[in-house]
């Protein structure tokens, strides 16, 4: 076991985002995780997943692969079989298990009960608040929301997200430990408890004036996408959509922007679509099938993260 | 004069914009371009400009300059100091002037008049329909907008938007234009005129949901571009948004994901803010003016120019 290890993650669920969180801390060289899941197959999965997940993660290049059988003889990660040990000297533990409310109550009701009372408690939820998940907690300053973008070990999104309960000290230990010098990772407090936080209500806002057109049949699916990725997508890689108004809007940004053109936005603020999931799933779900596909291969998927990591590479560059 | 060109263009209207076009039309080799513009420094601008603009242009390096006075010289490039000359010998007319319904109408009266009975009319409107700026035109098959996205020389997204009355073969003519080999060009037929069109509309609709959050304090206007471009920015670099939820909704697609968290989006639908530019322009501009500054320096524009055109390399790379 590493003497230099100063953070021990507990990691509860392993699923995909799970094991995506494994090879997040696993690329740091501080860190020591402990991993529990009722899963049968626990240490199969992480034999067949880790080692694709951490060639691409943060700090590690294709030479310098790390053995997840030398992980587990070194003591740098631990597989347990009872929640007990694997929180028996956490310094952070972290759960990505199902989204329900009770099971997310219940098991942090345990975990209190056998973690250190040092411990930093982080749920990976992208939709059940902090305060909602601490209601069975004595002490309800230790949780708060660590919700990473998918894939966690590519995407540089964390979102922290405290309940009004949670204490400032927990919240900026979380910030530190996602912005050490290195990271790719960018975390951002939000300062309220909201539903689908920020970066979901940004993308659920796009999708549904994306499904009302589809629907209109202004446009198909297919051309929809093409429209991102031929305008917003690269320019929001780039450049944040104030920045954008602002350095587009020529002399006086984004204010000058809006005193010409503010009467056309509100217009189209005014008409866009109001429609629900129910009205346009049916359509929206076709004509996505004919493009894509109902299966994505594991070719696909490998591609799609070798190029989200060129672009990511690209925003950090200098020109 | 070049013997080999097949496209002739007539540009009305040279601001930011118009430069931008003349510099895509003068990159590819079988164009003349004849631009129009009252303005009194209209030779003085192009000079400045268009060598600006050329080299971040499509298929030429660096190490092929095109030099504005040898364009000029050689035919390529026509600088007219009447419309009627300018629309003379034109094969496509298209005007970026004043987003004013009377001047569009006006001018494309007069352009009827004088340019050959061929010529396909293009508006690069943001905002205003061919169907209300064909009304003055006898022949109203011949119009349509073919909105470009700024910096349109280099951003590949072309919407072309057809009213009821623009004839089919015009539409194809459009779209085939911007789809020859070696393009970086996207022409997408948007099937309906709506405010805004497409790309505008999705940013729009996620634009105002952000400024819903800044306005109420649940992320600063500098977060909320680092969440942008953190997360969904590189993502819909590489995928579109159906293909998003198609590909990360696992099995099943989009229509898993949708039975699985449609209750959560509709959730979050409906919980989408329904601001009005007036409530939110003053803390917003506030906010954006501080992180930002109002001025964009030319240094600025060119690093984001350049880092534009390394995440649209990205796109067509394969992996």
């Amino acid at each position: 076991m590493s003497n230099t290890a100063n953070h021990r993650i507990t990691l509860i669920g392993l699923g995909t985002i799970g094991m995506s969180m494994a090879a997040l801390h696993l690329s740091r060289d501080n860190t020591i995780v402990d991993v529990f899941d009722t899963r049968p197959d626990l240490e199969e999965a992480l034999l067949k997943t880790l080692p694709i997940f951490l060639v691409s993660s943060s700090s590690r290049t294709e030479s310098q692969p790390i053995e997840v059988t030398s992980l587990i003889s070194s003591g740098r990660l631990n597989i347990h079989s009872s929640l007990e040990t694997a929180c028996a000297s956490a310094t952070i533990v972290q759960e990505q298990g199902p989204e329900n409310l009770e099971f997310k109550q219940t098991i942090w009701k345990k975990v209190e009960a056998i973690a250190p009372v040092s411990a930093h408690f982080w749920t990976s939820t992208s939709g059940i608040s902090a305060s909602a998940q601490q209601q069975l907690l004595h002490d309800k300053t230790r949780l708060l929301v660590v919700h990473p973008f998918n894939p966690p070990h590519i995407m540089p999104l964390i979102e922290i997200v405290p309940s009004p309960e949670t204490a400032q000290e927990r919240v900026e230990f979380a910030r530190e430990y996602f912005s050490i010098p290195g990271s790719r990772h960018r975390p951002v407090v939000i300062q309220k408890e909201i539903p689908g936080f920020v970066g979901n209500r940004l993308a659920f806002a796009l999708l549904r004036e994306a499904c009302h057109l589809v629907q209109e049949d202004v446009v198909t699916a297919k051309d929809l996408d093409t429209i991102l990725m031929a305008s917003l997508g690269p320019r929001w890689a780039g450049n944040g959509i104030f920045e954008s108004y602002q350095q587009g809007g020529g002399v006086g940004g984004i204010r000058a922007f809006w005193d010409k053109l503010g009467g056309t936005m509100q217009e189209v603020w005014d008409g866009l679509g109001q429609v629900s999931v129910a009205e346009v799933k049916e359509k929206v779900v076709r004509q996505t099938d004919e493009v894509y596909g109902t299966l994505t291969s594991e070719e696909t998927r490998r591609e799609k993260e070798e190029r989200l990591r060129e672009f990511l590479k690209v925003q950090t560059q200098s020109y």
